[in-house]
């Protein structure tokens, strides 16, 4: 049956990346498996295609409505998690990425700290998963995963976007505990930090993180606006009534 | 009248970077307005919305069409161009941004050399014209070349995206010259020698330009495979039926 041009939907679907800090049981050393790591948002499909199936929270776009709404609202729909920010990452269509009709998805993304993820849905059917560790998701979401982790990886090398993760302040091992978690590798300490303080991208906020058991580690700040990657040519802040109260 | 989420269409759009040589009149001292400059190819409108405005060339999303292969076919059947690669730069779907229906258009884009234009079509209504000297375009055509132009601008800084205006093998001065162009800036021709030569980013093939009237300028290439900039997922060279033989 020949499909007419009209027949394309649109769709918004969106990845969410979100650092996990690890749990090191009490009075034990603190080993890999601990160690904090990459999470993302997933919704289980109710109906086919792919039902059962996890994917991506993501929804229909709206007759009158923004990309960028569109993916914001069918994110906070799904899941409850509401970013600031939201930037376009890509779109997909395959004319084959769904077996019944000709679906493209334009796929935003986010990189969230912990506060932006605090109104997130309480439901067996939105769960996070480790990013590395995946199920076999619905369509094609788990090539569109891989492609924003390798954007990930890759603009960690020339931009700003780890902050992104990290609160206004922040220690520069937390900065380092980031770099290391993205891109899964070990990096030396005193490297980093020798490494960082001469870039001048940061400065000392004269305050220190309180708490910690040992000598208190200053806290830095970024020393200029923060570029957290490629904006979109029309990034706007997400509207406040989709902004969900962390009650 | 409200609209139905399944009246959205779906087009692609496409920016085609080239740069075009300034031509110094024989005798004469080569001055600014002689220097090479960015074109880009825009087709007019024949019908509404927007009759008689020049717009980026483009068309409708096929029912059975990859996005990238929708991008080389309009360029193609409107202006001839057959880039070697298209890359997806962003997706613009503002509500209004076309007054009569709902359009999402996938833009695309590609930095050309001059070979890659040969099969130009000779018609009134396909122009070249200095990207950074536009009439008043259709729909939100501007806003779309605004944006890929800071998107080129910001990616010559931290990519090899300027081999792609070049041949296989370019003198220092052709490679200036890019930069120069894009960024719309002087750089002092001795700095930007040694700083090239520095970044090891080029080896010397051991052939010279021939043909010019001084000293002939040493060949350079890229030391490695070039990264002309963050490539979708599914990039991919343009099938070769649609590559137009240069008659």
């Amino acid at each position: 049956m020949p499909r007419h041009e009209r027949d394309v939907r649109l769709a918004t679907s969106t990845v969410i990346f979100a650092l996990e800090p690890g749990v090191t049981p009490e009075g034990a050393e603190r080993s890999a498996s601990d160690r904090t790591s990459l999470w993302i948002p997933l919704v289980r499909r109710l109906r086919e295609p792919g039902e059962g199936r996890w994917a991506l929270p993501g929804g229909w776009l709206g007759a009158g409505e923004a990309l960028d709404r569109a993916a914001a609202r069918t994110l906070e729909e799904t899941t409850g998690v509401t970013p600031r920010y939201l930037e376009q990452l890509y779109t997909f269509g395959d004319p084959d990425r769904s077996p019944d009709e000709r679906v493209v998805s334009v796929v935003y993304w986010a990189l969230v700290r912990p506060e932006e993820t605090t109104g997130a849905i309480d439901d067996p059917n939105v769960r996070w998963f480790d990013a590395d560790d995946l199920p076999d998701l619905a369509f094609d979401h788990n090539a569109i995963v891989e492609y924003a982790l390798g954007r990930l990886r890759t603009k960690l090398g020339y931009s700003q976007i780890a902050h992104a993760f990290l609160g206004e302040t922040f220690t520069i091992a937390e900065l380092r505990e980031v770099y290391e978690t993205v891109l899964r590798v070990h990096l030396d300490p005193a490297n980093f930090r020798r490494t960082v303080e001469a870039s001048g991208a940061l400065v000392e906020t004269g305050e220190v993180r309180t708490g910690t058991r040992h000598r208190p580690p200053k806290l830095y700040r970024p020393a200029g606006p923060t570029d957290v990657g490629s904006a979109g040519p029309f990034r706007v802040p997400i509207a406040p009534h989709l902004r969900k109260s962390p009650s």
